[in-house]
């Protein structure tokens, strides 16, 4: 932590600083420049972040420089890779996993359609949400209960793993029974007794982004399961929310390079809800991939016309292998290959 | 919905949507301009969001016409505001509340004279949290139960009634048993199982305006209280995120009149978290008192550069009385009076 | 400049960064702390900021200490405020000005119907649009050279000063024979060229934030007109760009408190572009002046239905007079009275 | 332009404001739905985006549904995409246009050693900057004439066309000696009276995207261009601000497909202001290929520890090549080949 002091700033105000600091456990460093004093607070993590001293007379601006996540952190792992093994899928490090399947589950019938051709086609993993989080309490909540069975029939009959949405910590007993890979959506990332519930779960789980959430938010959020015990966290990149109005959200392509020099955890891109729209799910998706992404969660239907929620972004199924096909050329740019059951 | 053809938009294309339209139960409204083609779809709300057209063939645009939101808006109430009365304290129309107290309850001697102090003002109600949601795992997170005891004493000692935040749905009966407003936090404006939980006490509730949400998702928030059976809600802008990084968040004061306008729900600020600073508290109070606003919700600490948490933009206990009256005379300016106790 | 260090720097990166500091004639500052070292690099504000090393071999961040303005900023007047004077009018510390008049200049009558209904409620200062910056260049683009002769009439006859908008450092001459305020438009806050020829003018010119420009940015673009020589510079902040589309932009209330810590200049607040539409004028306008503004700009029409730019959030020249009295009651709460001609 | 009534509106309301739709020339077309009436406003555009009847009583909402630009729309060329020449070399279709060279002219050495090194790797033209916009006006503000000079000497040594920015409509002159592209920053996006200049040139320009500017007013600014008679415009996406901090800007790689499919002109992207930072600069030139962008320009220095302006962020001359082999890659993923001299 630097506090820098305003130009003005008196002796006395820059004595009460260091007491302040001091008073916290950690050691005051002063540094005087020709314009301003500037006083580094050095010592632990905790201590310091507790200072407070933005108000303090004085004082014009305080500049963090530890950042405040440590297990999600490169440093945390000298700098080597996670890879996160699910069923034989190795996720991370020159593995890309292609989870796919549709928003909702919403019959038996779309559902193993999906299954069937996303497995045929090569997919790492099958995706498919039983709750949803609707923006509308009047649009459909998911199957729940009956949309988990029909996913574990999916499951059993493809061999792919699972990834669903767990929106309630109350609902955590019955998603264990089924989720290989528990997701947590863009609107619970700050969910912090859902994230730590789940941390106490060692499933492996995939964080949305939250659509205004920054970068250090989210590895904040990564944290909070990984301070459970929990090692296994997929970080996600979905979109942020920007001025641009020609998409729902702007899908954040920077994101790739910069979480993977912050952490050593796996980041995941989702094409499909950015856009909200099926022709712009292919180029974000080989952007993605050349850009070093560790995989993508795409959206794929049998019928998206028929799609009781967000159709209009779900790719056909009947579509499916071709894109997987040009998706892996453009992670072969970045040097990875596709995952797939050893 | 309107949906606007493509200009190169085939009669196949436009016959197709009105097929569709009709397929889910709503009339079909064509429109042929010189360039384009607009077709109306015309009927129950429902059928018609669920139509999914933005994918479709020939489809340019799908432009919404119907609010998402019913019973939050304004035509609901035929234009009349909500007035909510809490404890004879009343919350709208031309009445100005004042809530007060600290960021987080740390300790009995902090609740009691910070609760001491804006009473002997004049607040309307006192505020204080005990479950924090916190964006680090090793931040202080709340006293929990204890800190709710504490809140207890506090009203029972000044009358005044008691705003305190839930964050999990497993908390809510202790937090019922001392919150007169539950406070729903920004990270949680989107946690649409604790908005059911919470729409089923029938508790007066204030939902936090999440720090990216707009204005329509805020009602949306509302409307999952309300669906419930709960009228008793307060909308509350605290901030957004936007590009600016003079502050932590940018106070929509546009936010106040606009959701009077779309809504009969009163309209809260709060002018602390915004800023993150105690020297801005008062022009954004000013601001949002004479532009319209129903309360404040403001923090204060009776010694702020101890504060456990968020120091920097608590008011202090002895300034308060000075801050209330100079509010109160720009709430005049908006023609509204503080409220108090009948 | 503090530049933080890798936690796994080396000592010949430490070095490196070292010697390249003082290769640029500043001094280098060492604090090692338990986790990362911080290097200060003290010493001529420019000489530090062609440093560049963002990119050097184990810098983790570069974090600027030193403000890149000077002439604009509060300790430039050891924090006495800056008061232009106007033809009599004074513009900043405890005055408050109403600058009011049409968007565009459209017609003889309309300038001067309008002129003498804001000069009869008395305004301070008549505005108006002879060049216009359109986002279409179908648009009308202004009366031109025939629109200034008009504002002259204006002025000579109700006695305002006149405060038009220049687009082009081509048409300074023209402008300069009737603008007694020149205004920069948002678009052109970083048209440099257009900046300095302006400073070199000596005249008071009012700029306008970019609709993304940070406050640093909008000190930045004052920097250029006060660094040729010309003091009388007007800071006007009219609303941002976020994700919120209920407005077309979001004024930032935050701006004036924040400016007015940050420089010694003049804050105006133009009420009428954020929203587009005159019923959140008066809100805003009362918001603006609460918090501490120095002045108001805002649009006034004798029949804005047929106004040919901007109609719907130009206020009716009848309804102006009761307007301007409710917002010398708000800037009555910040301590601020109406200027006129003295 | 359809105009959405309040459910409240009355038969007088929709009266008044299908007479105003008439009485400027345009057909009014009235669709009455379940609870709100819509009125198509349909006729020529420039009269019905006159009407302003945003504040019309018993108006909620006015949605226009003509696209505000005509000759820079896919729609004009009908879905032909453009392909400009220059010098031999094709930008647009499926060419893939490599534009590389140093942020500014800093000497006939930099500038030279910079031409050679990325003609020998097969770049498509030379960049680089005579006259700078930079925020600070206290910061080195480029070479101007001598710079051009440097270009005109790396032109003729190399064959490589020239990549400019001209800032100032009174330099237009000694830029089209030596430019045989015009590059307008992103500063200059909306500058109206420079935009006409460039149009009436004839010369080949490229547009970068305002910082916070819309797709559709990038569209905007290229139709001044267009109107005036020159149809040689290239489209830049540079990045965006958002929220963000973990980088300067947010390259918004969502803009190449959609602008794609708003326009026929060629979309080019810059990877290197967004990151600010070198080591970004490769992965997402590679989303951008493998997006579909036409081309991209970098900045590339062969010191860059040396660079007068943004050295972090421009890569290595002698890396050039390796970089430029990537991207051809990633380009040939999205069906596209490098444009060289023919």
């Amino acid at each position: 932590m630097m506090i820098v002091m305003k130009p003005g700033a008196t002796n006395e105000d820059i004595e009460s600083v260091v007491e302040r600091i001091e008073s916290c456990g950690a050691r005051a460093h002063l540094s005087r420049g020709d314009e301003v004093t500037v006083i580094g607070a050095i010592g632990d993590r905790e201590h310091v972040q507790r200072l407070g001293l933005e108000g303090h007379a004085g004082v014009q601006q305080v500049v963090p420089i530890l950042r405040p996540y440590k297990l999600s952190s490169n440093q945390f792992k000298s700098g080597e890779r996670s890879v996160i093994e699910i069923d034989g899928r190795r996720i991370g490090g020159e593995h890309f996993s292609m989870i796919a399947g549709p928003c909702t589950v919403e019959s038996r019938d779309q559902v193993l359609t999906t299954a069937d051709a996303v497995a045929a086609a090569g997919a790492s993993m099958f995706r498919g949400g039983a709750y949803k989080p609707r923006s509308s309490p009047y649009s459909f909540q998911g199957l729940g209960q009956e949309g988990l069975h029909l996913l574990a029939e999916a499951k059993e009959r493809t061999g792919l793993p699972i990834v669903t949405e767990l929106m309630d910590a109350r609902d955590v007993e019955p998603i264990l029974e089924v989720a290989d890979v528990i997701q947590v959506g863009a609107r619970n990332m700050q969910n912090y007794p859902l994230l730590a519930e789940i941390g106490r779960t060692g499933r492996p789980v995939l964080i949305k982004r939250g659509l205004s959430s920054t970068l250090e938010e989210l590895l904040m959020a990564a944290e909070y399961v990984l301070k459970e015990g929990n090692p296994n966290v997929m970080l996600c990149e979905r979109g942020i929310r920007t001025f641009e109005t020609a998409y729902r959200f702007t899908l954040d392509i920077m994101a790739i390079p910069m979480l993977k020099e912050l952490s050593h955890l796996p980041v995941i891109v989702d094409p499909s809800h950015a856009p909200g729209r099926r022709d712009m799910v292919l180029p974000l998706s080989l952007a993605a991939a050349a850009a070093g992404a560790d995989g993508i969660i795409v959206e794929v239907h049998p019928d998206p016309e028929q799609a009781i929620c967000d159709g209009p972004q779900q790719i056909y199924a009947d579509d499916f292998a071709a894109y997987l096909e040009q998706v892996e050329r453009a992670a072969a740019v970045a040097g990875k290959v596709l995952s797939a059951a050893a």
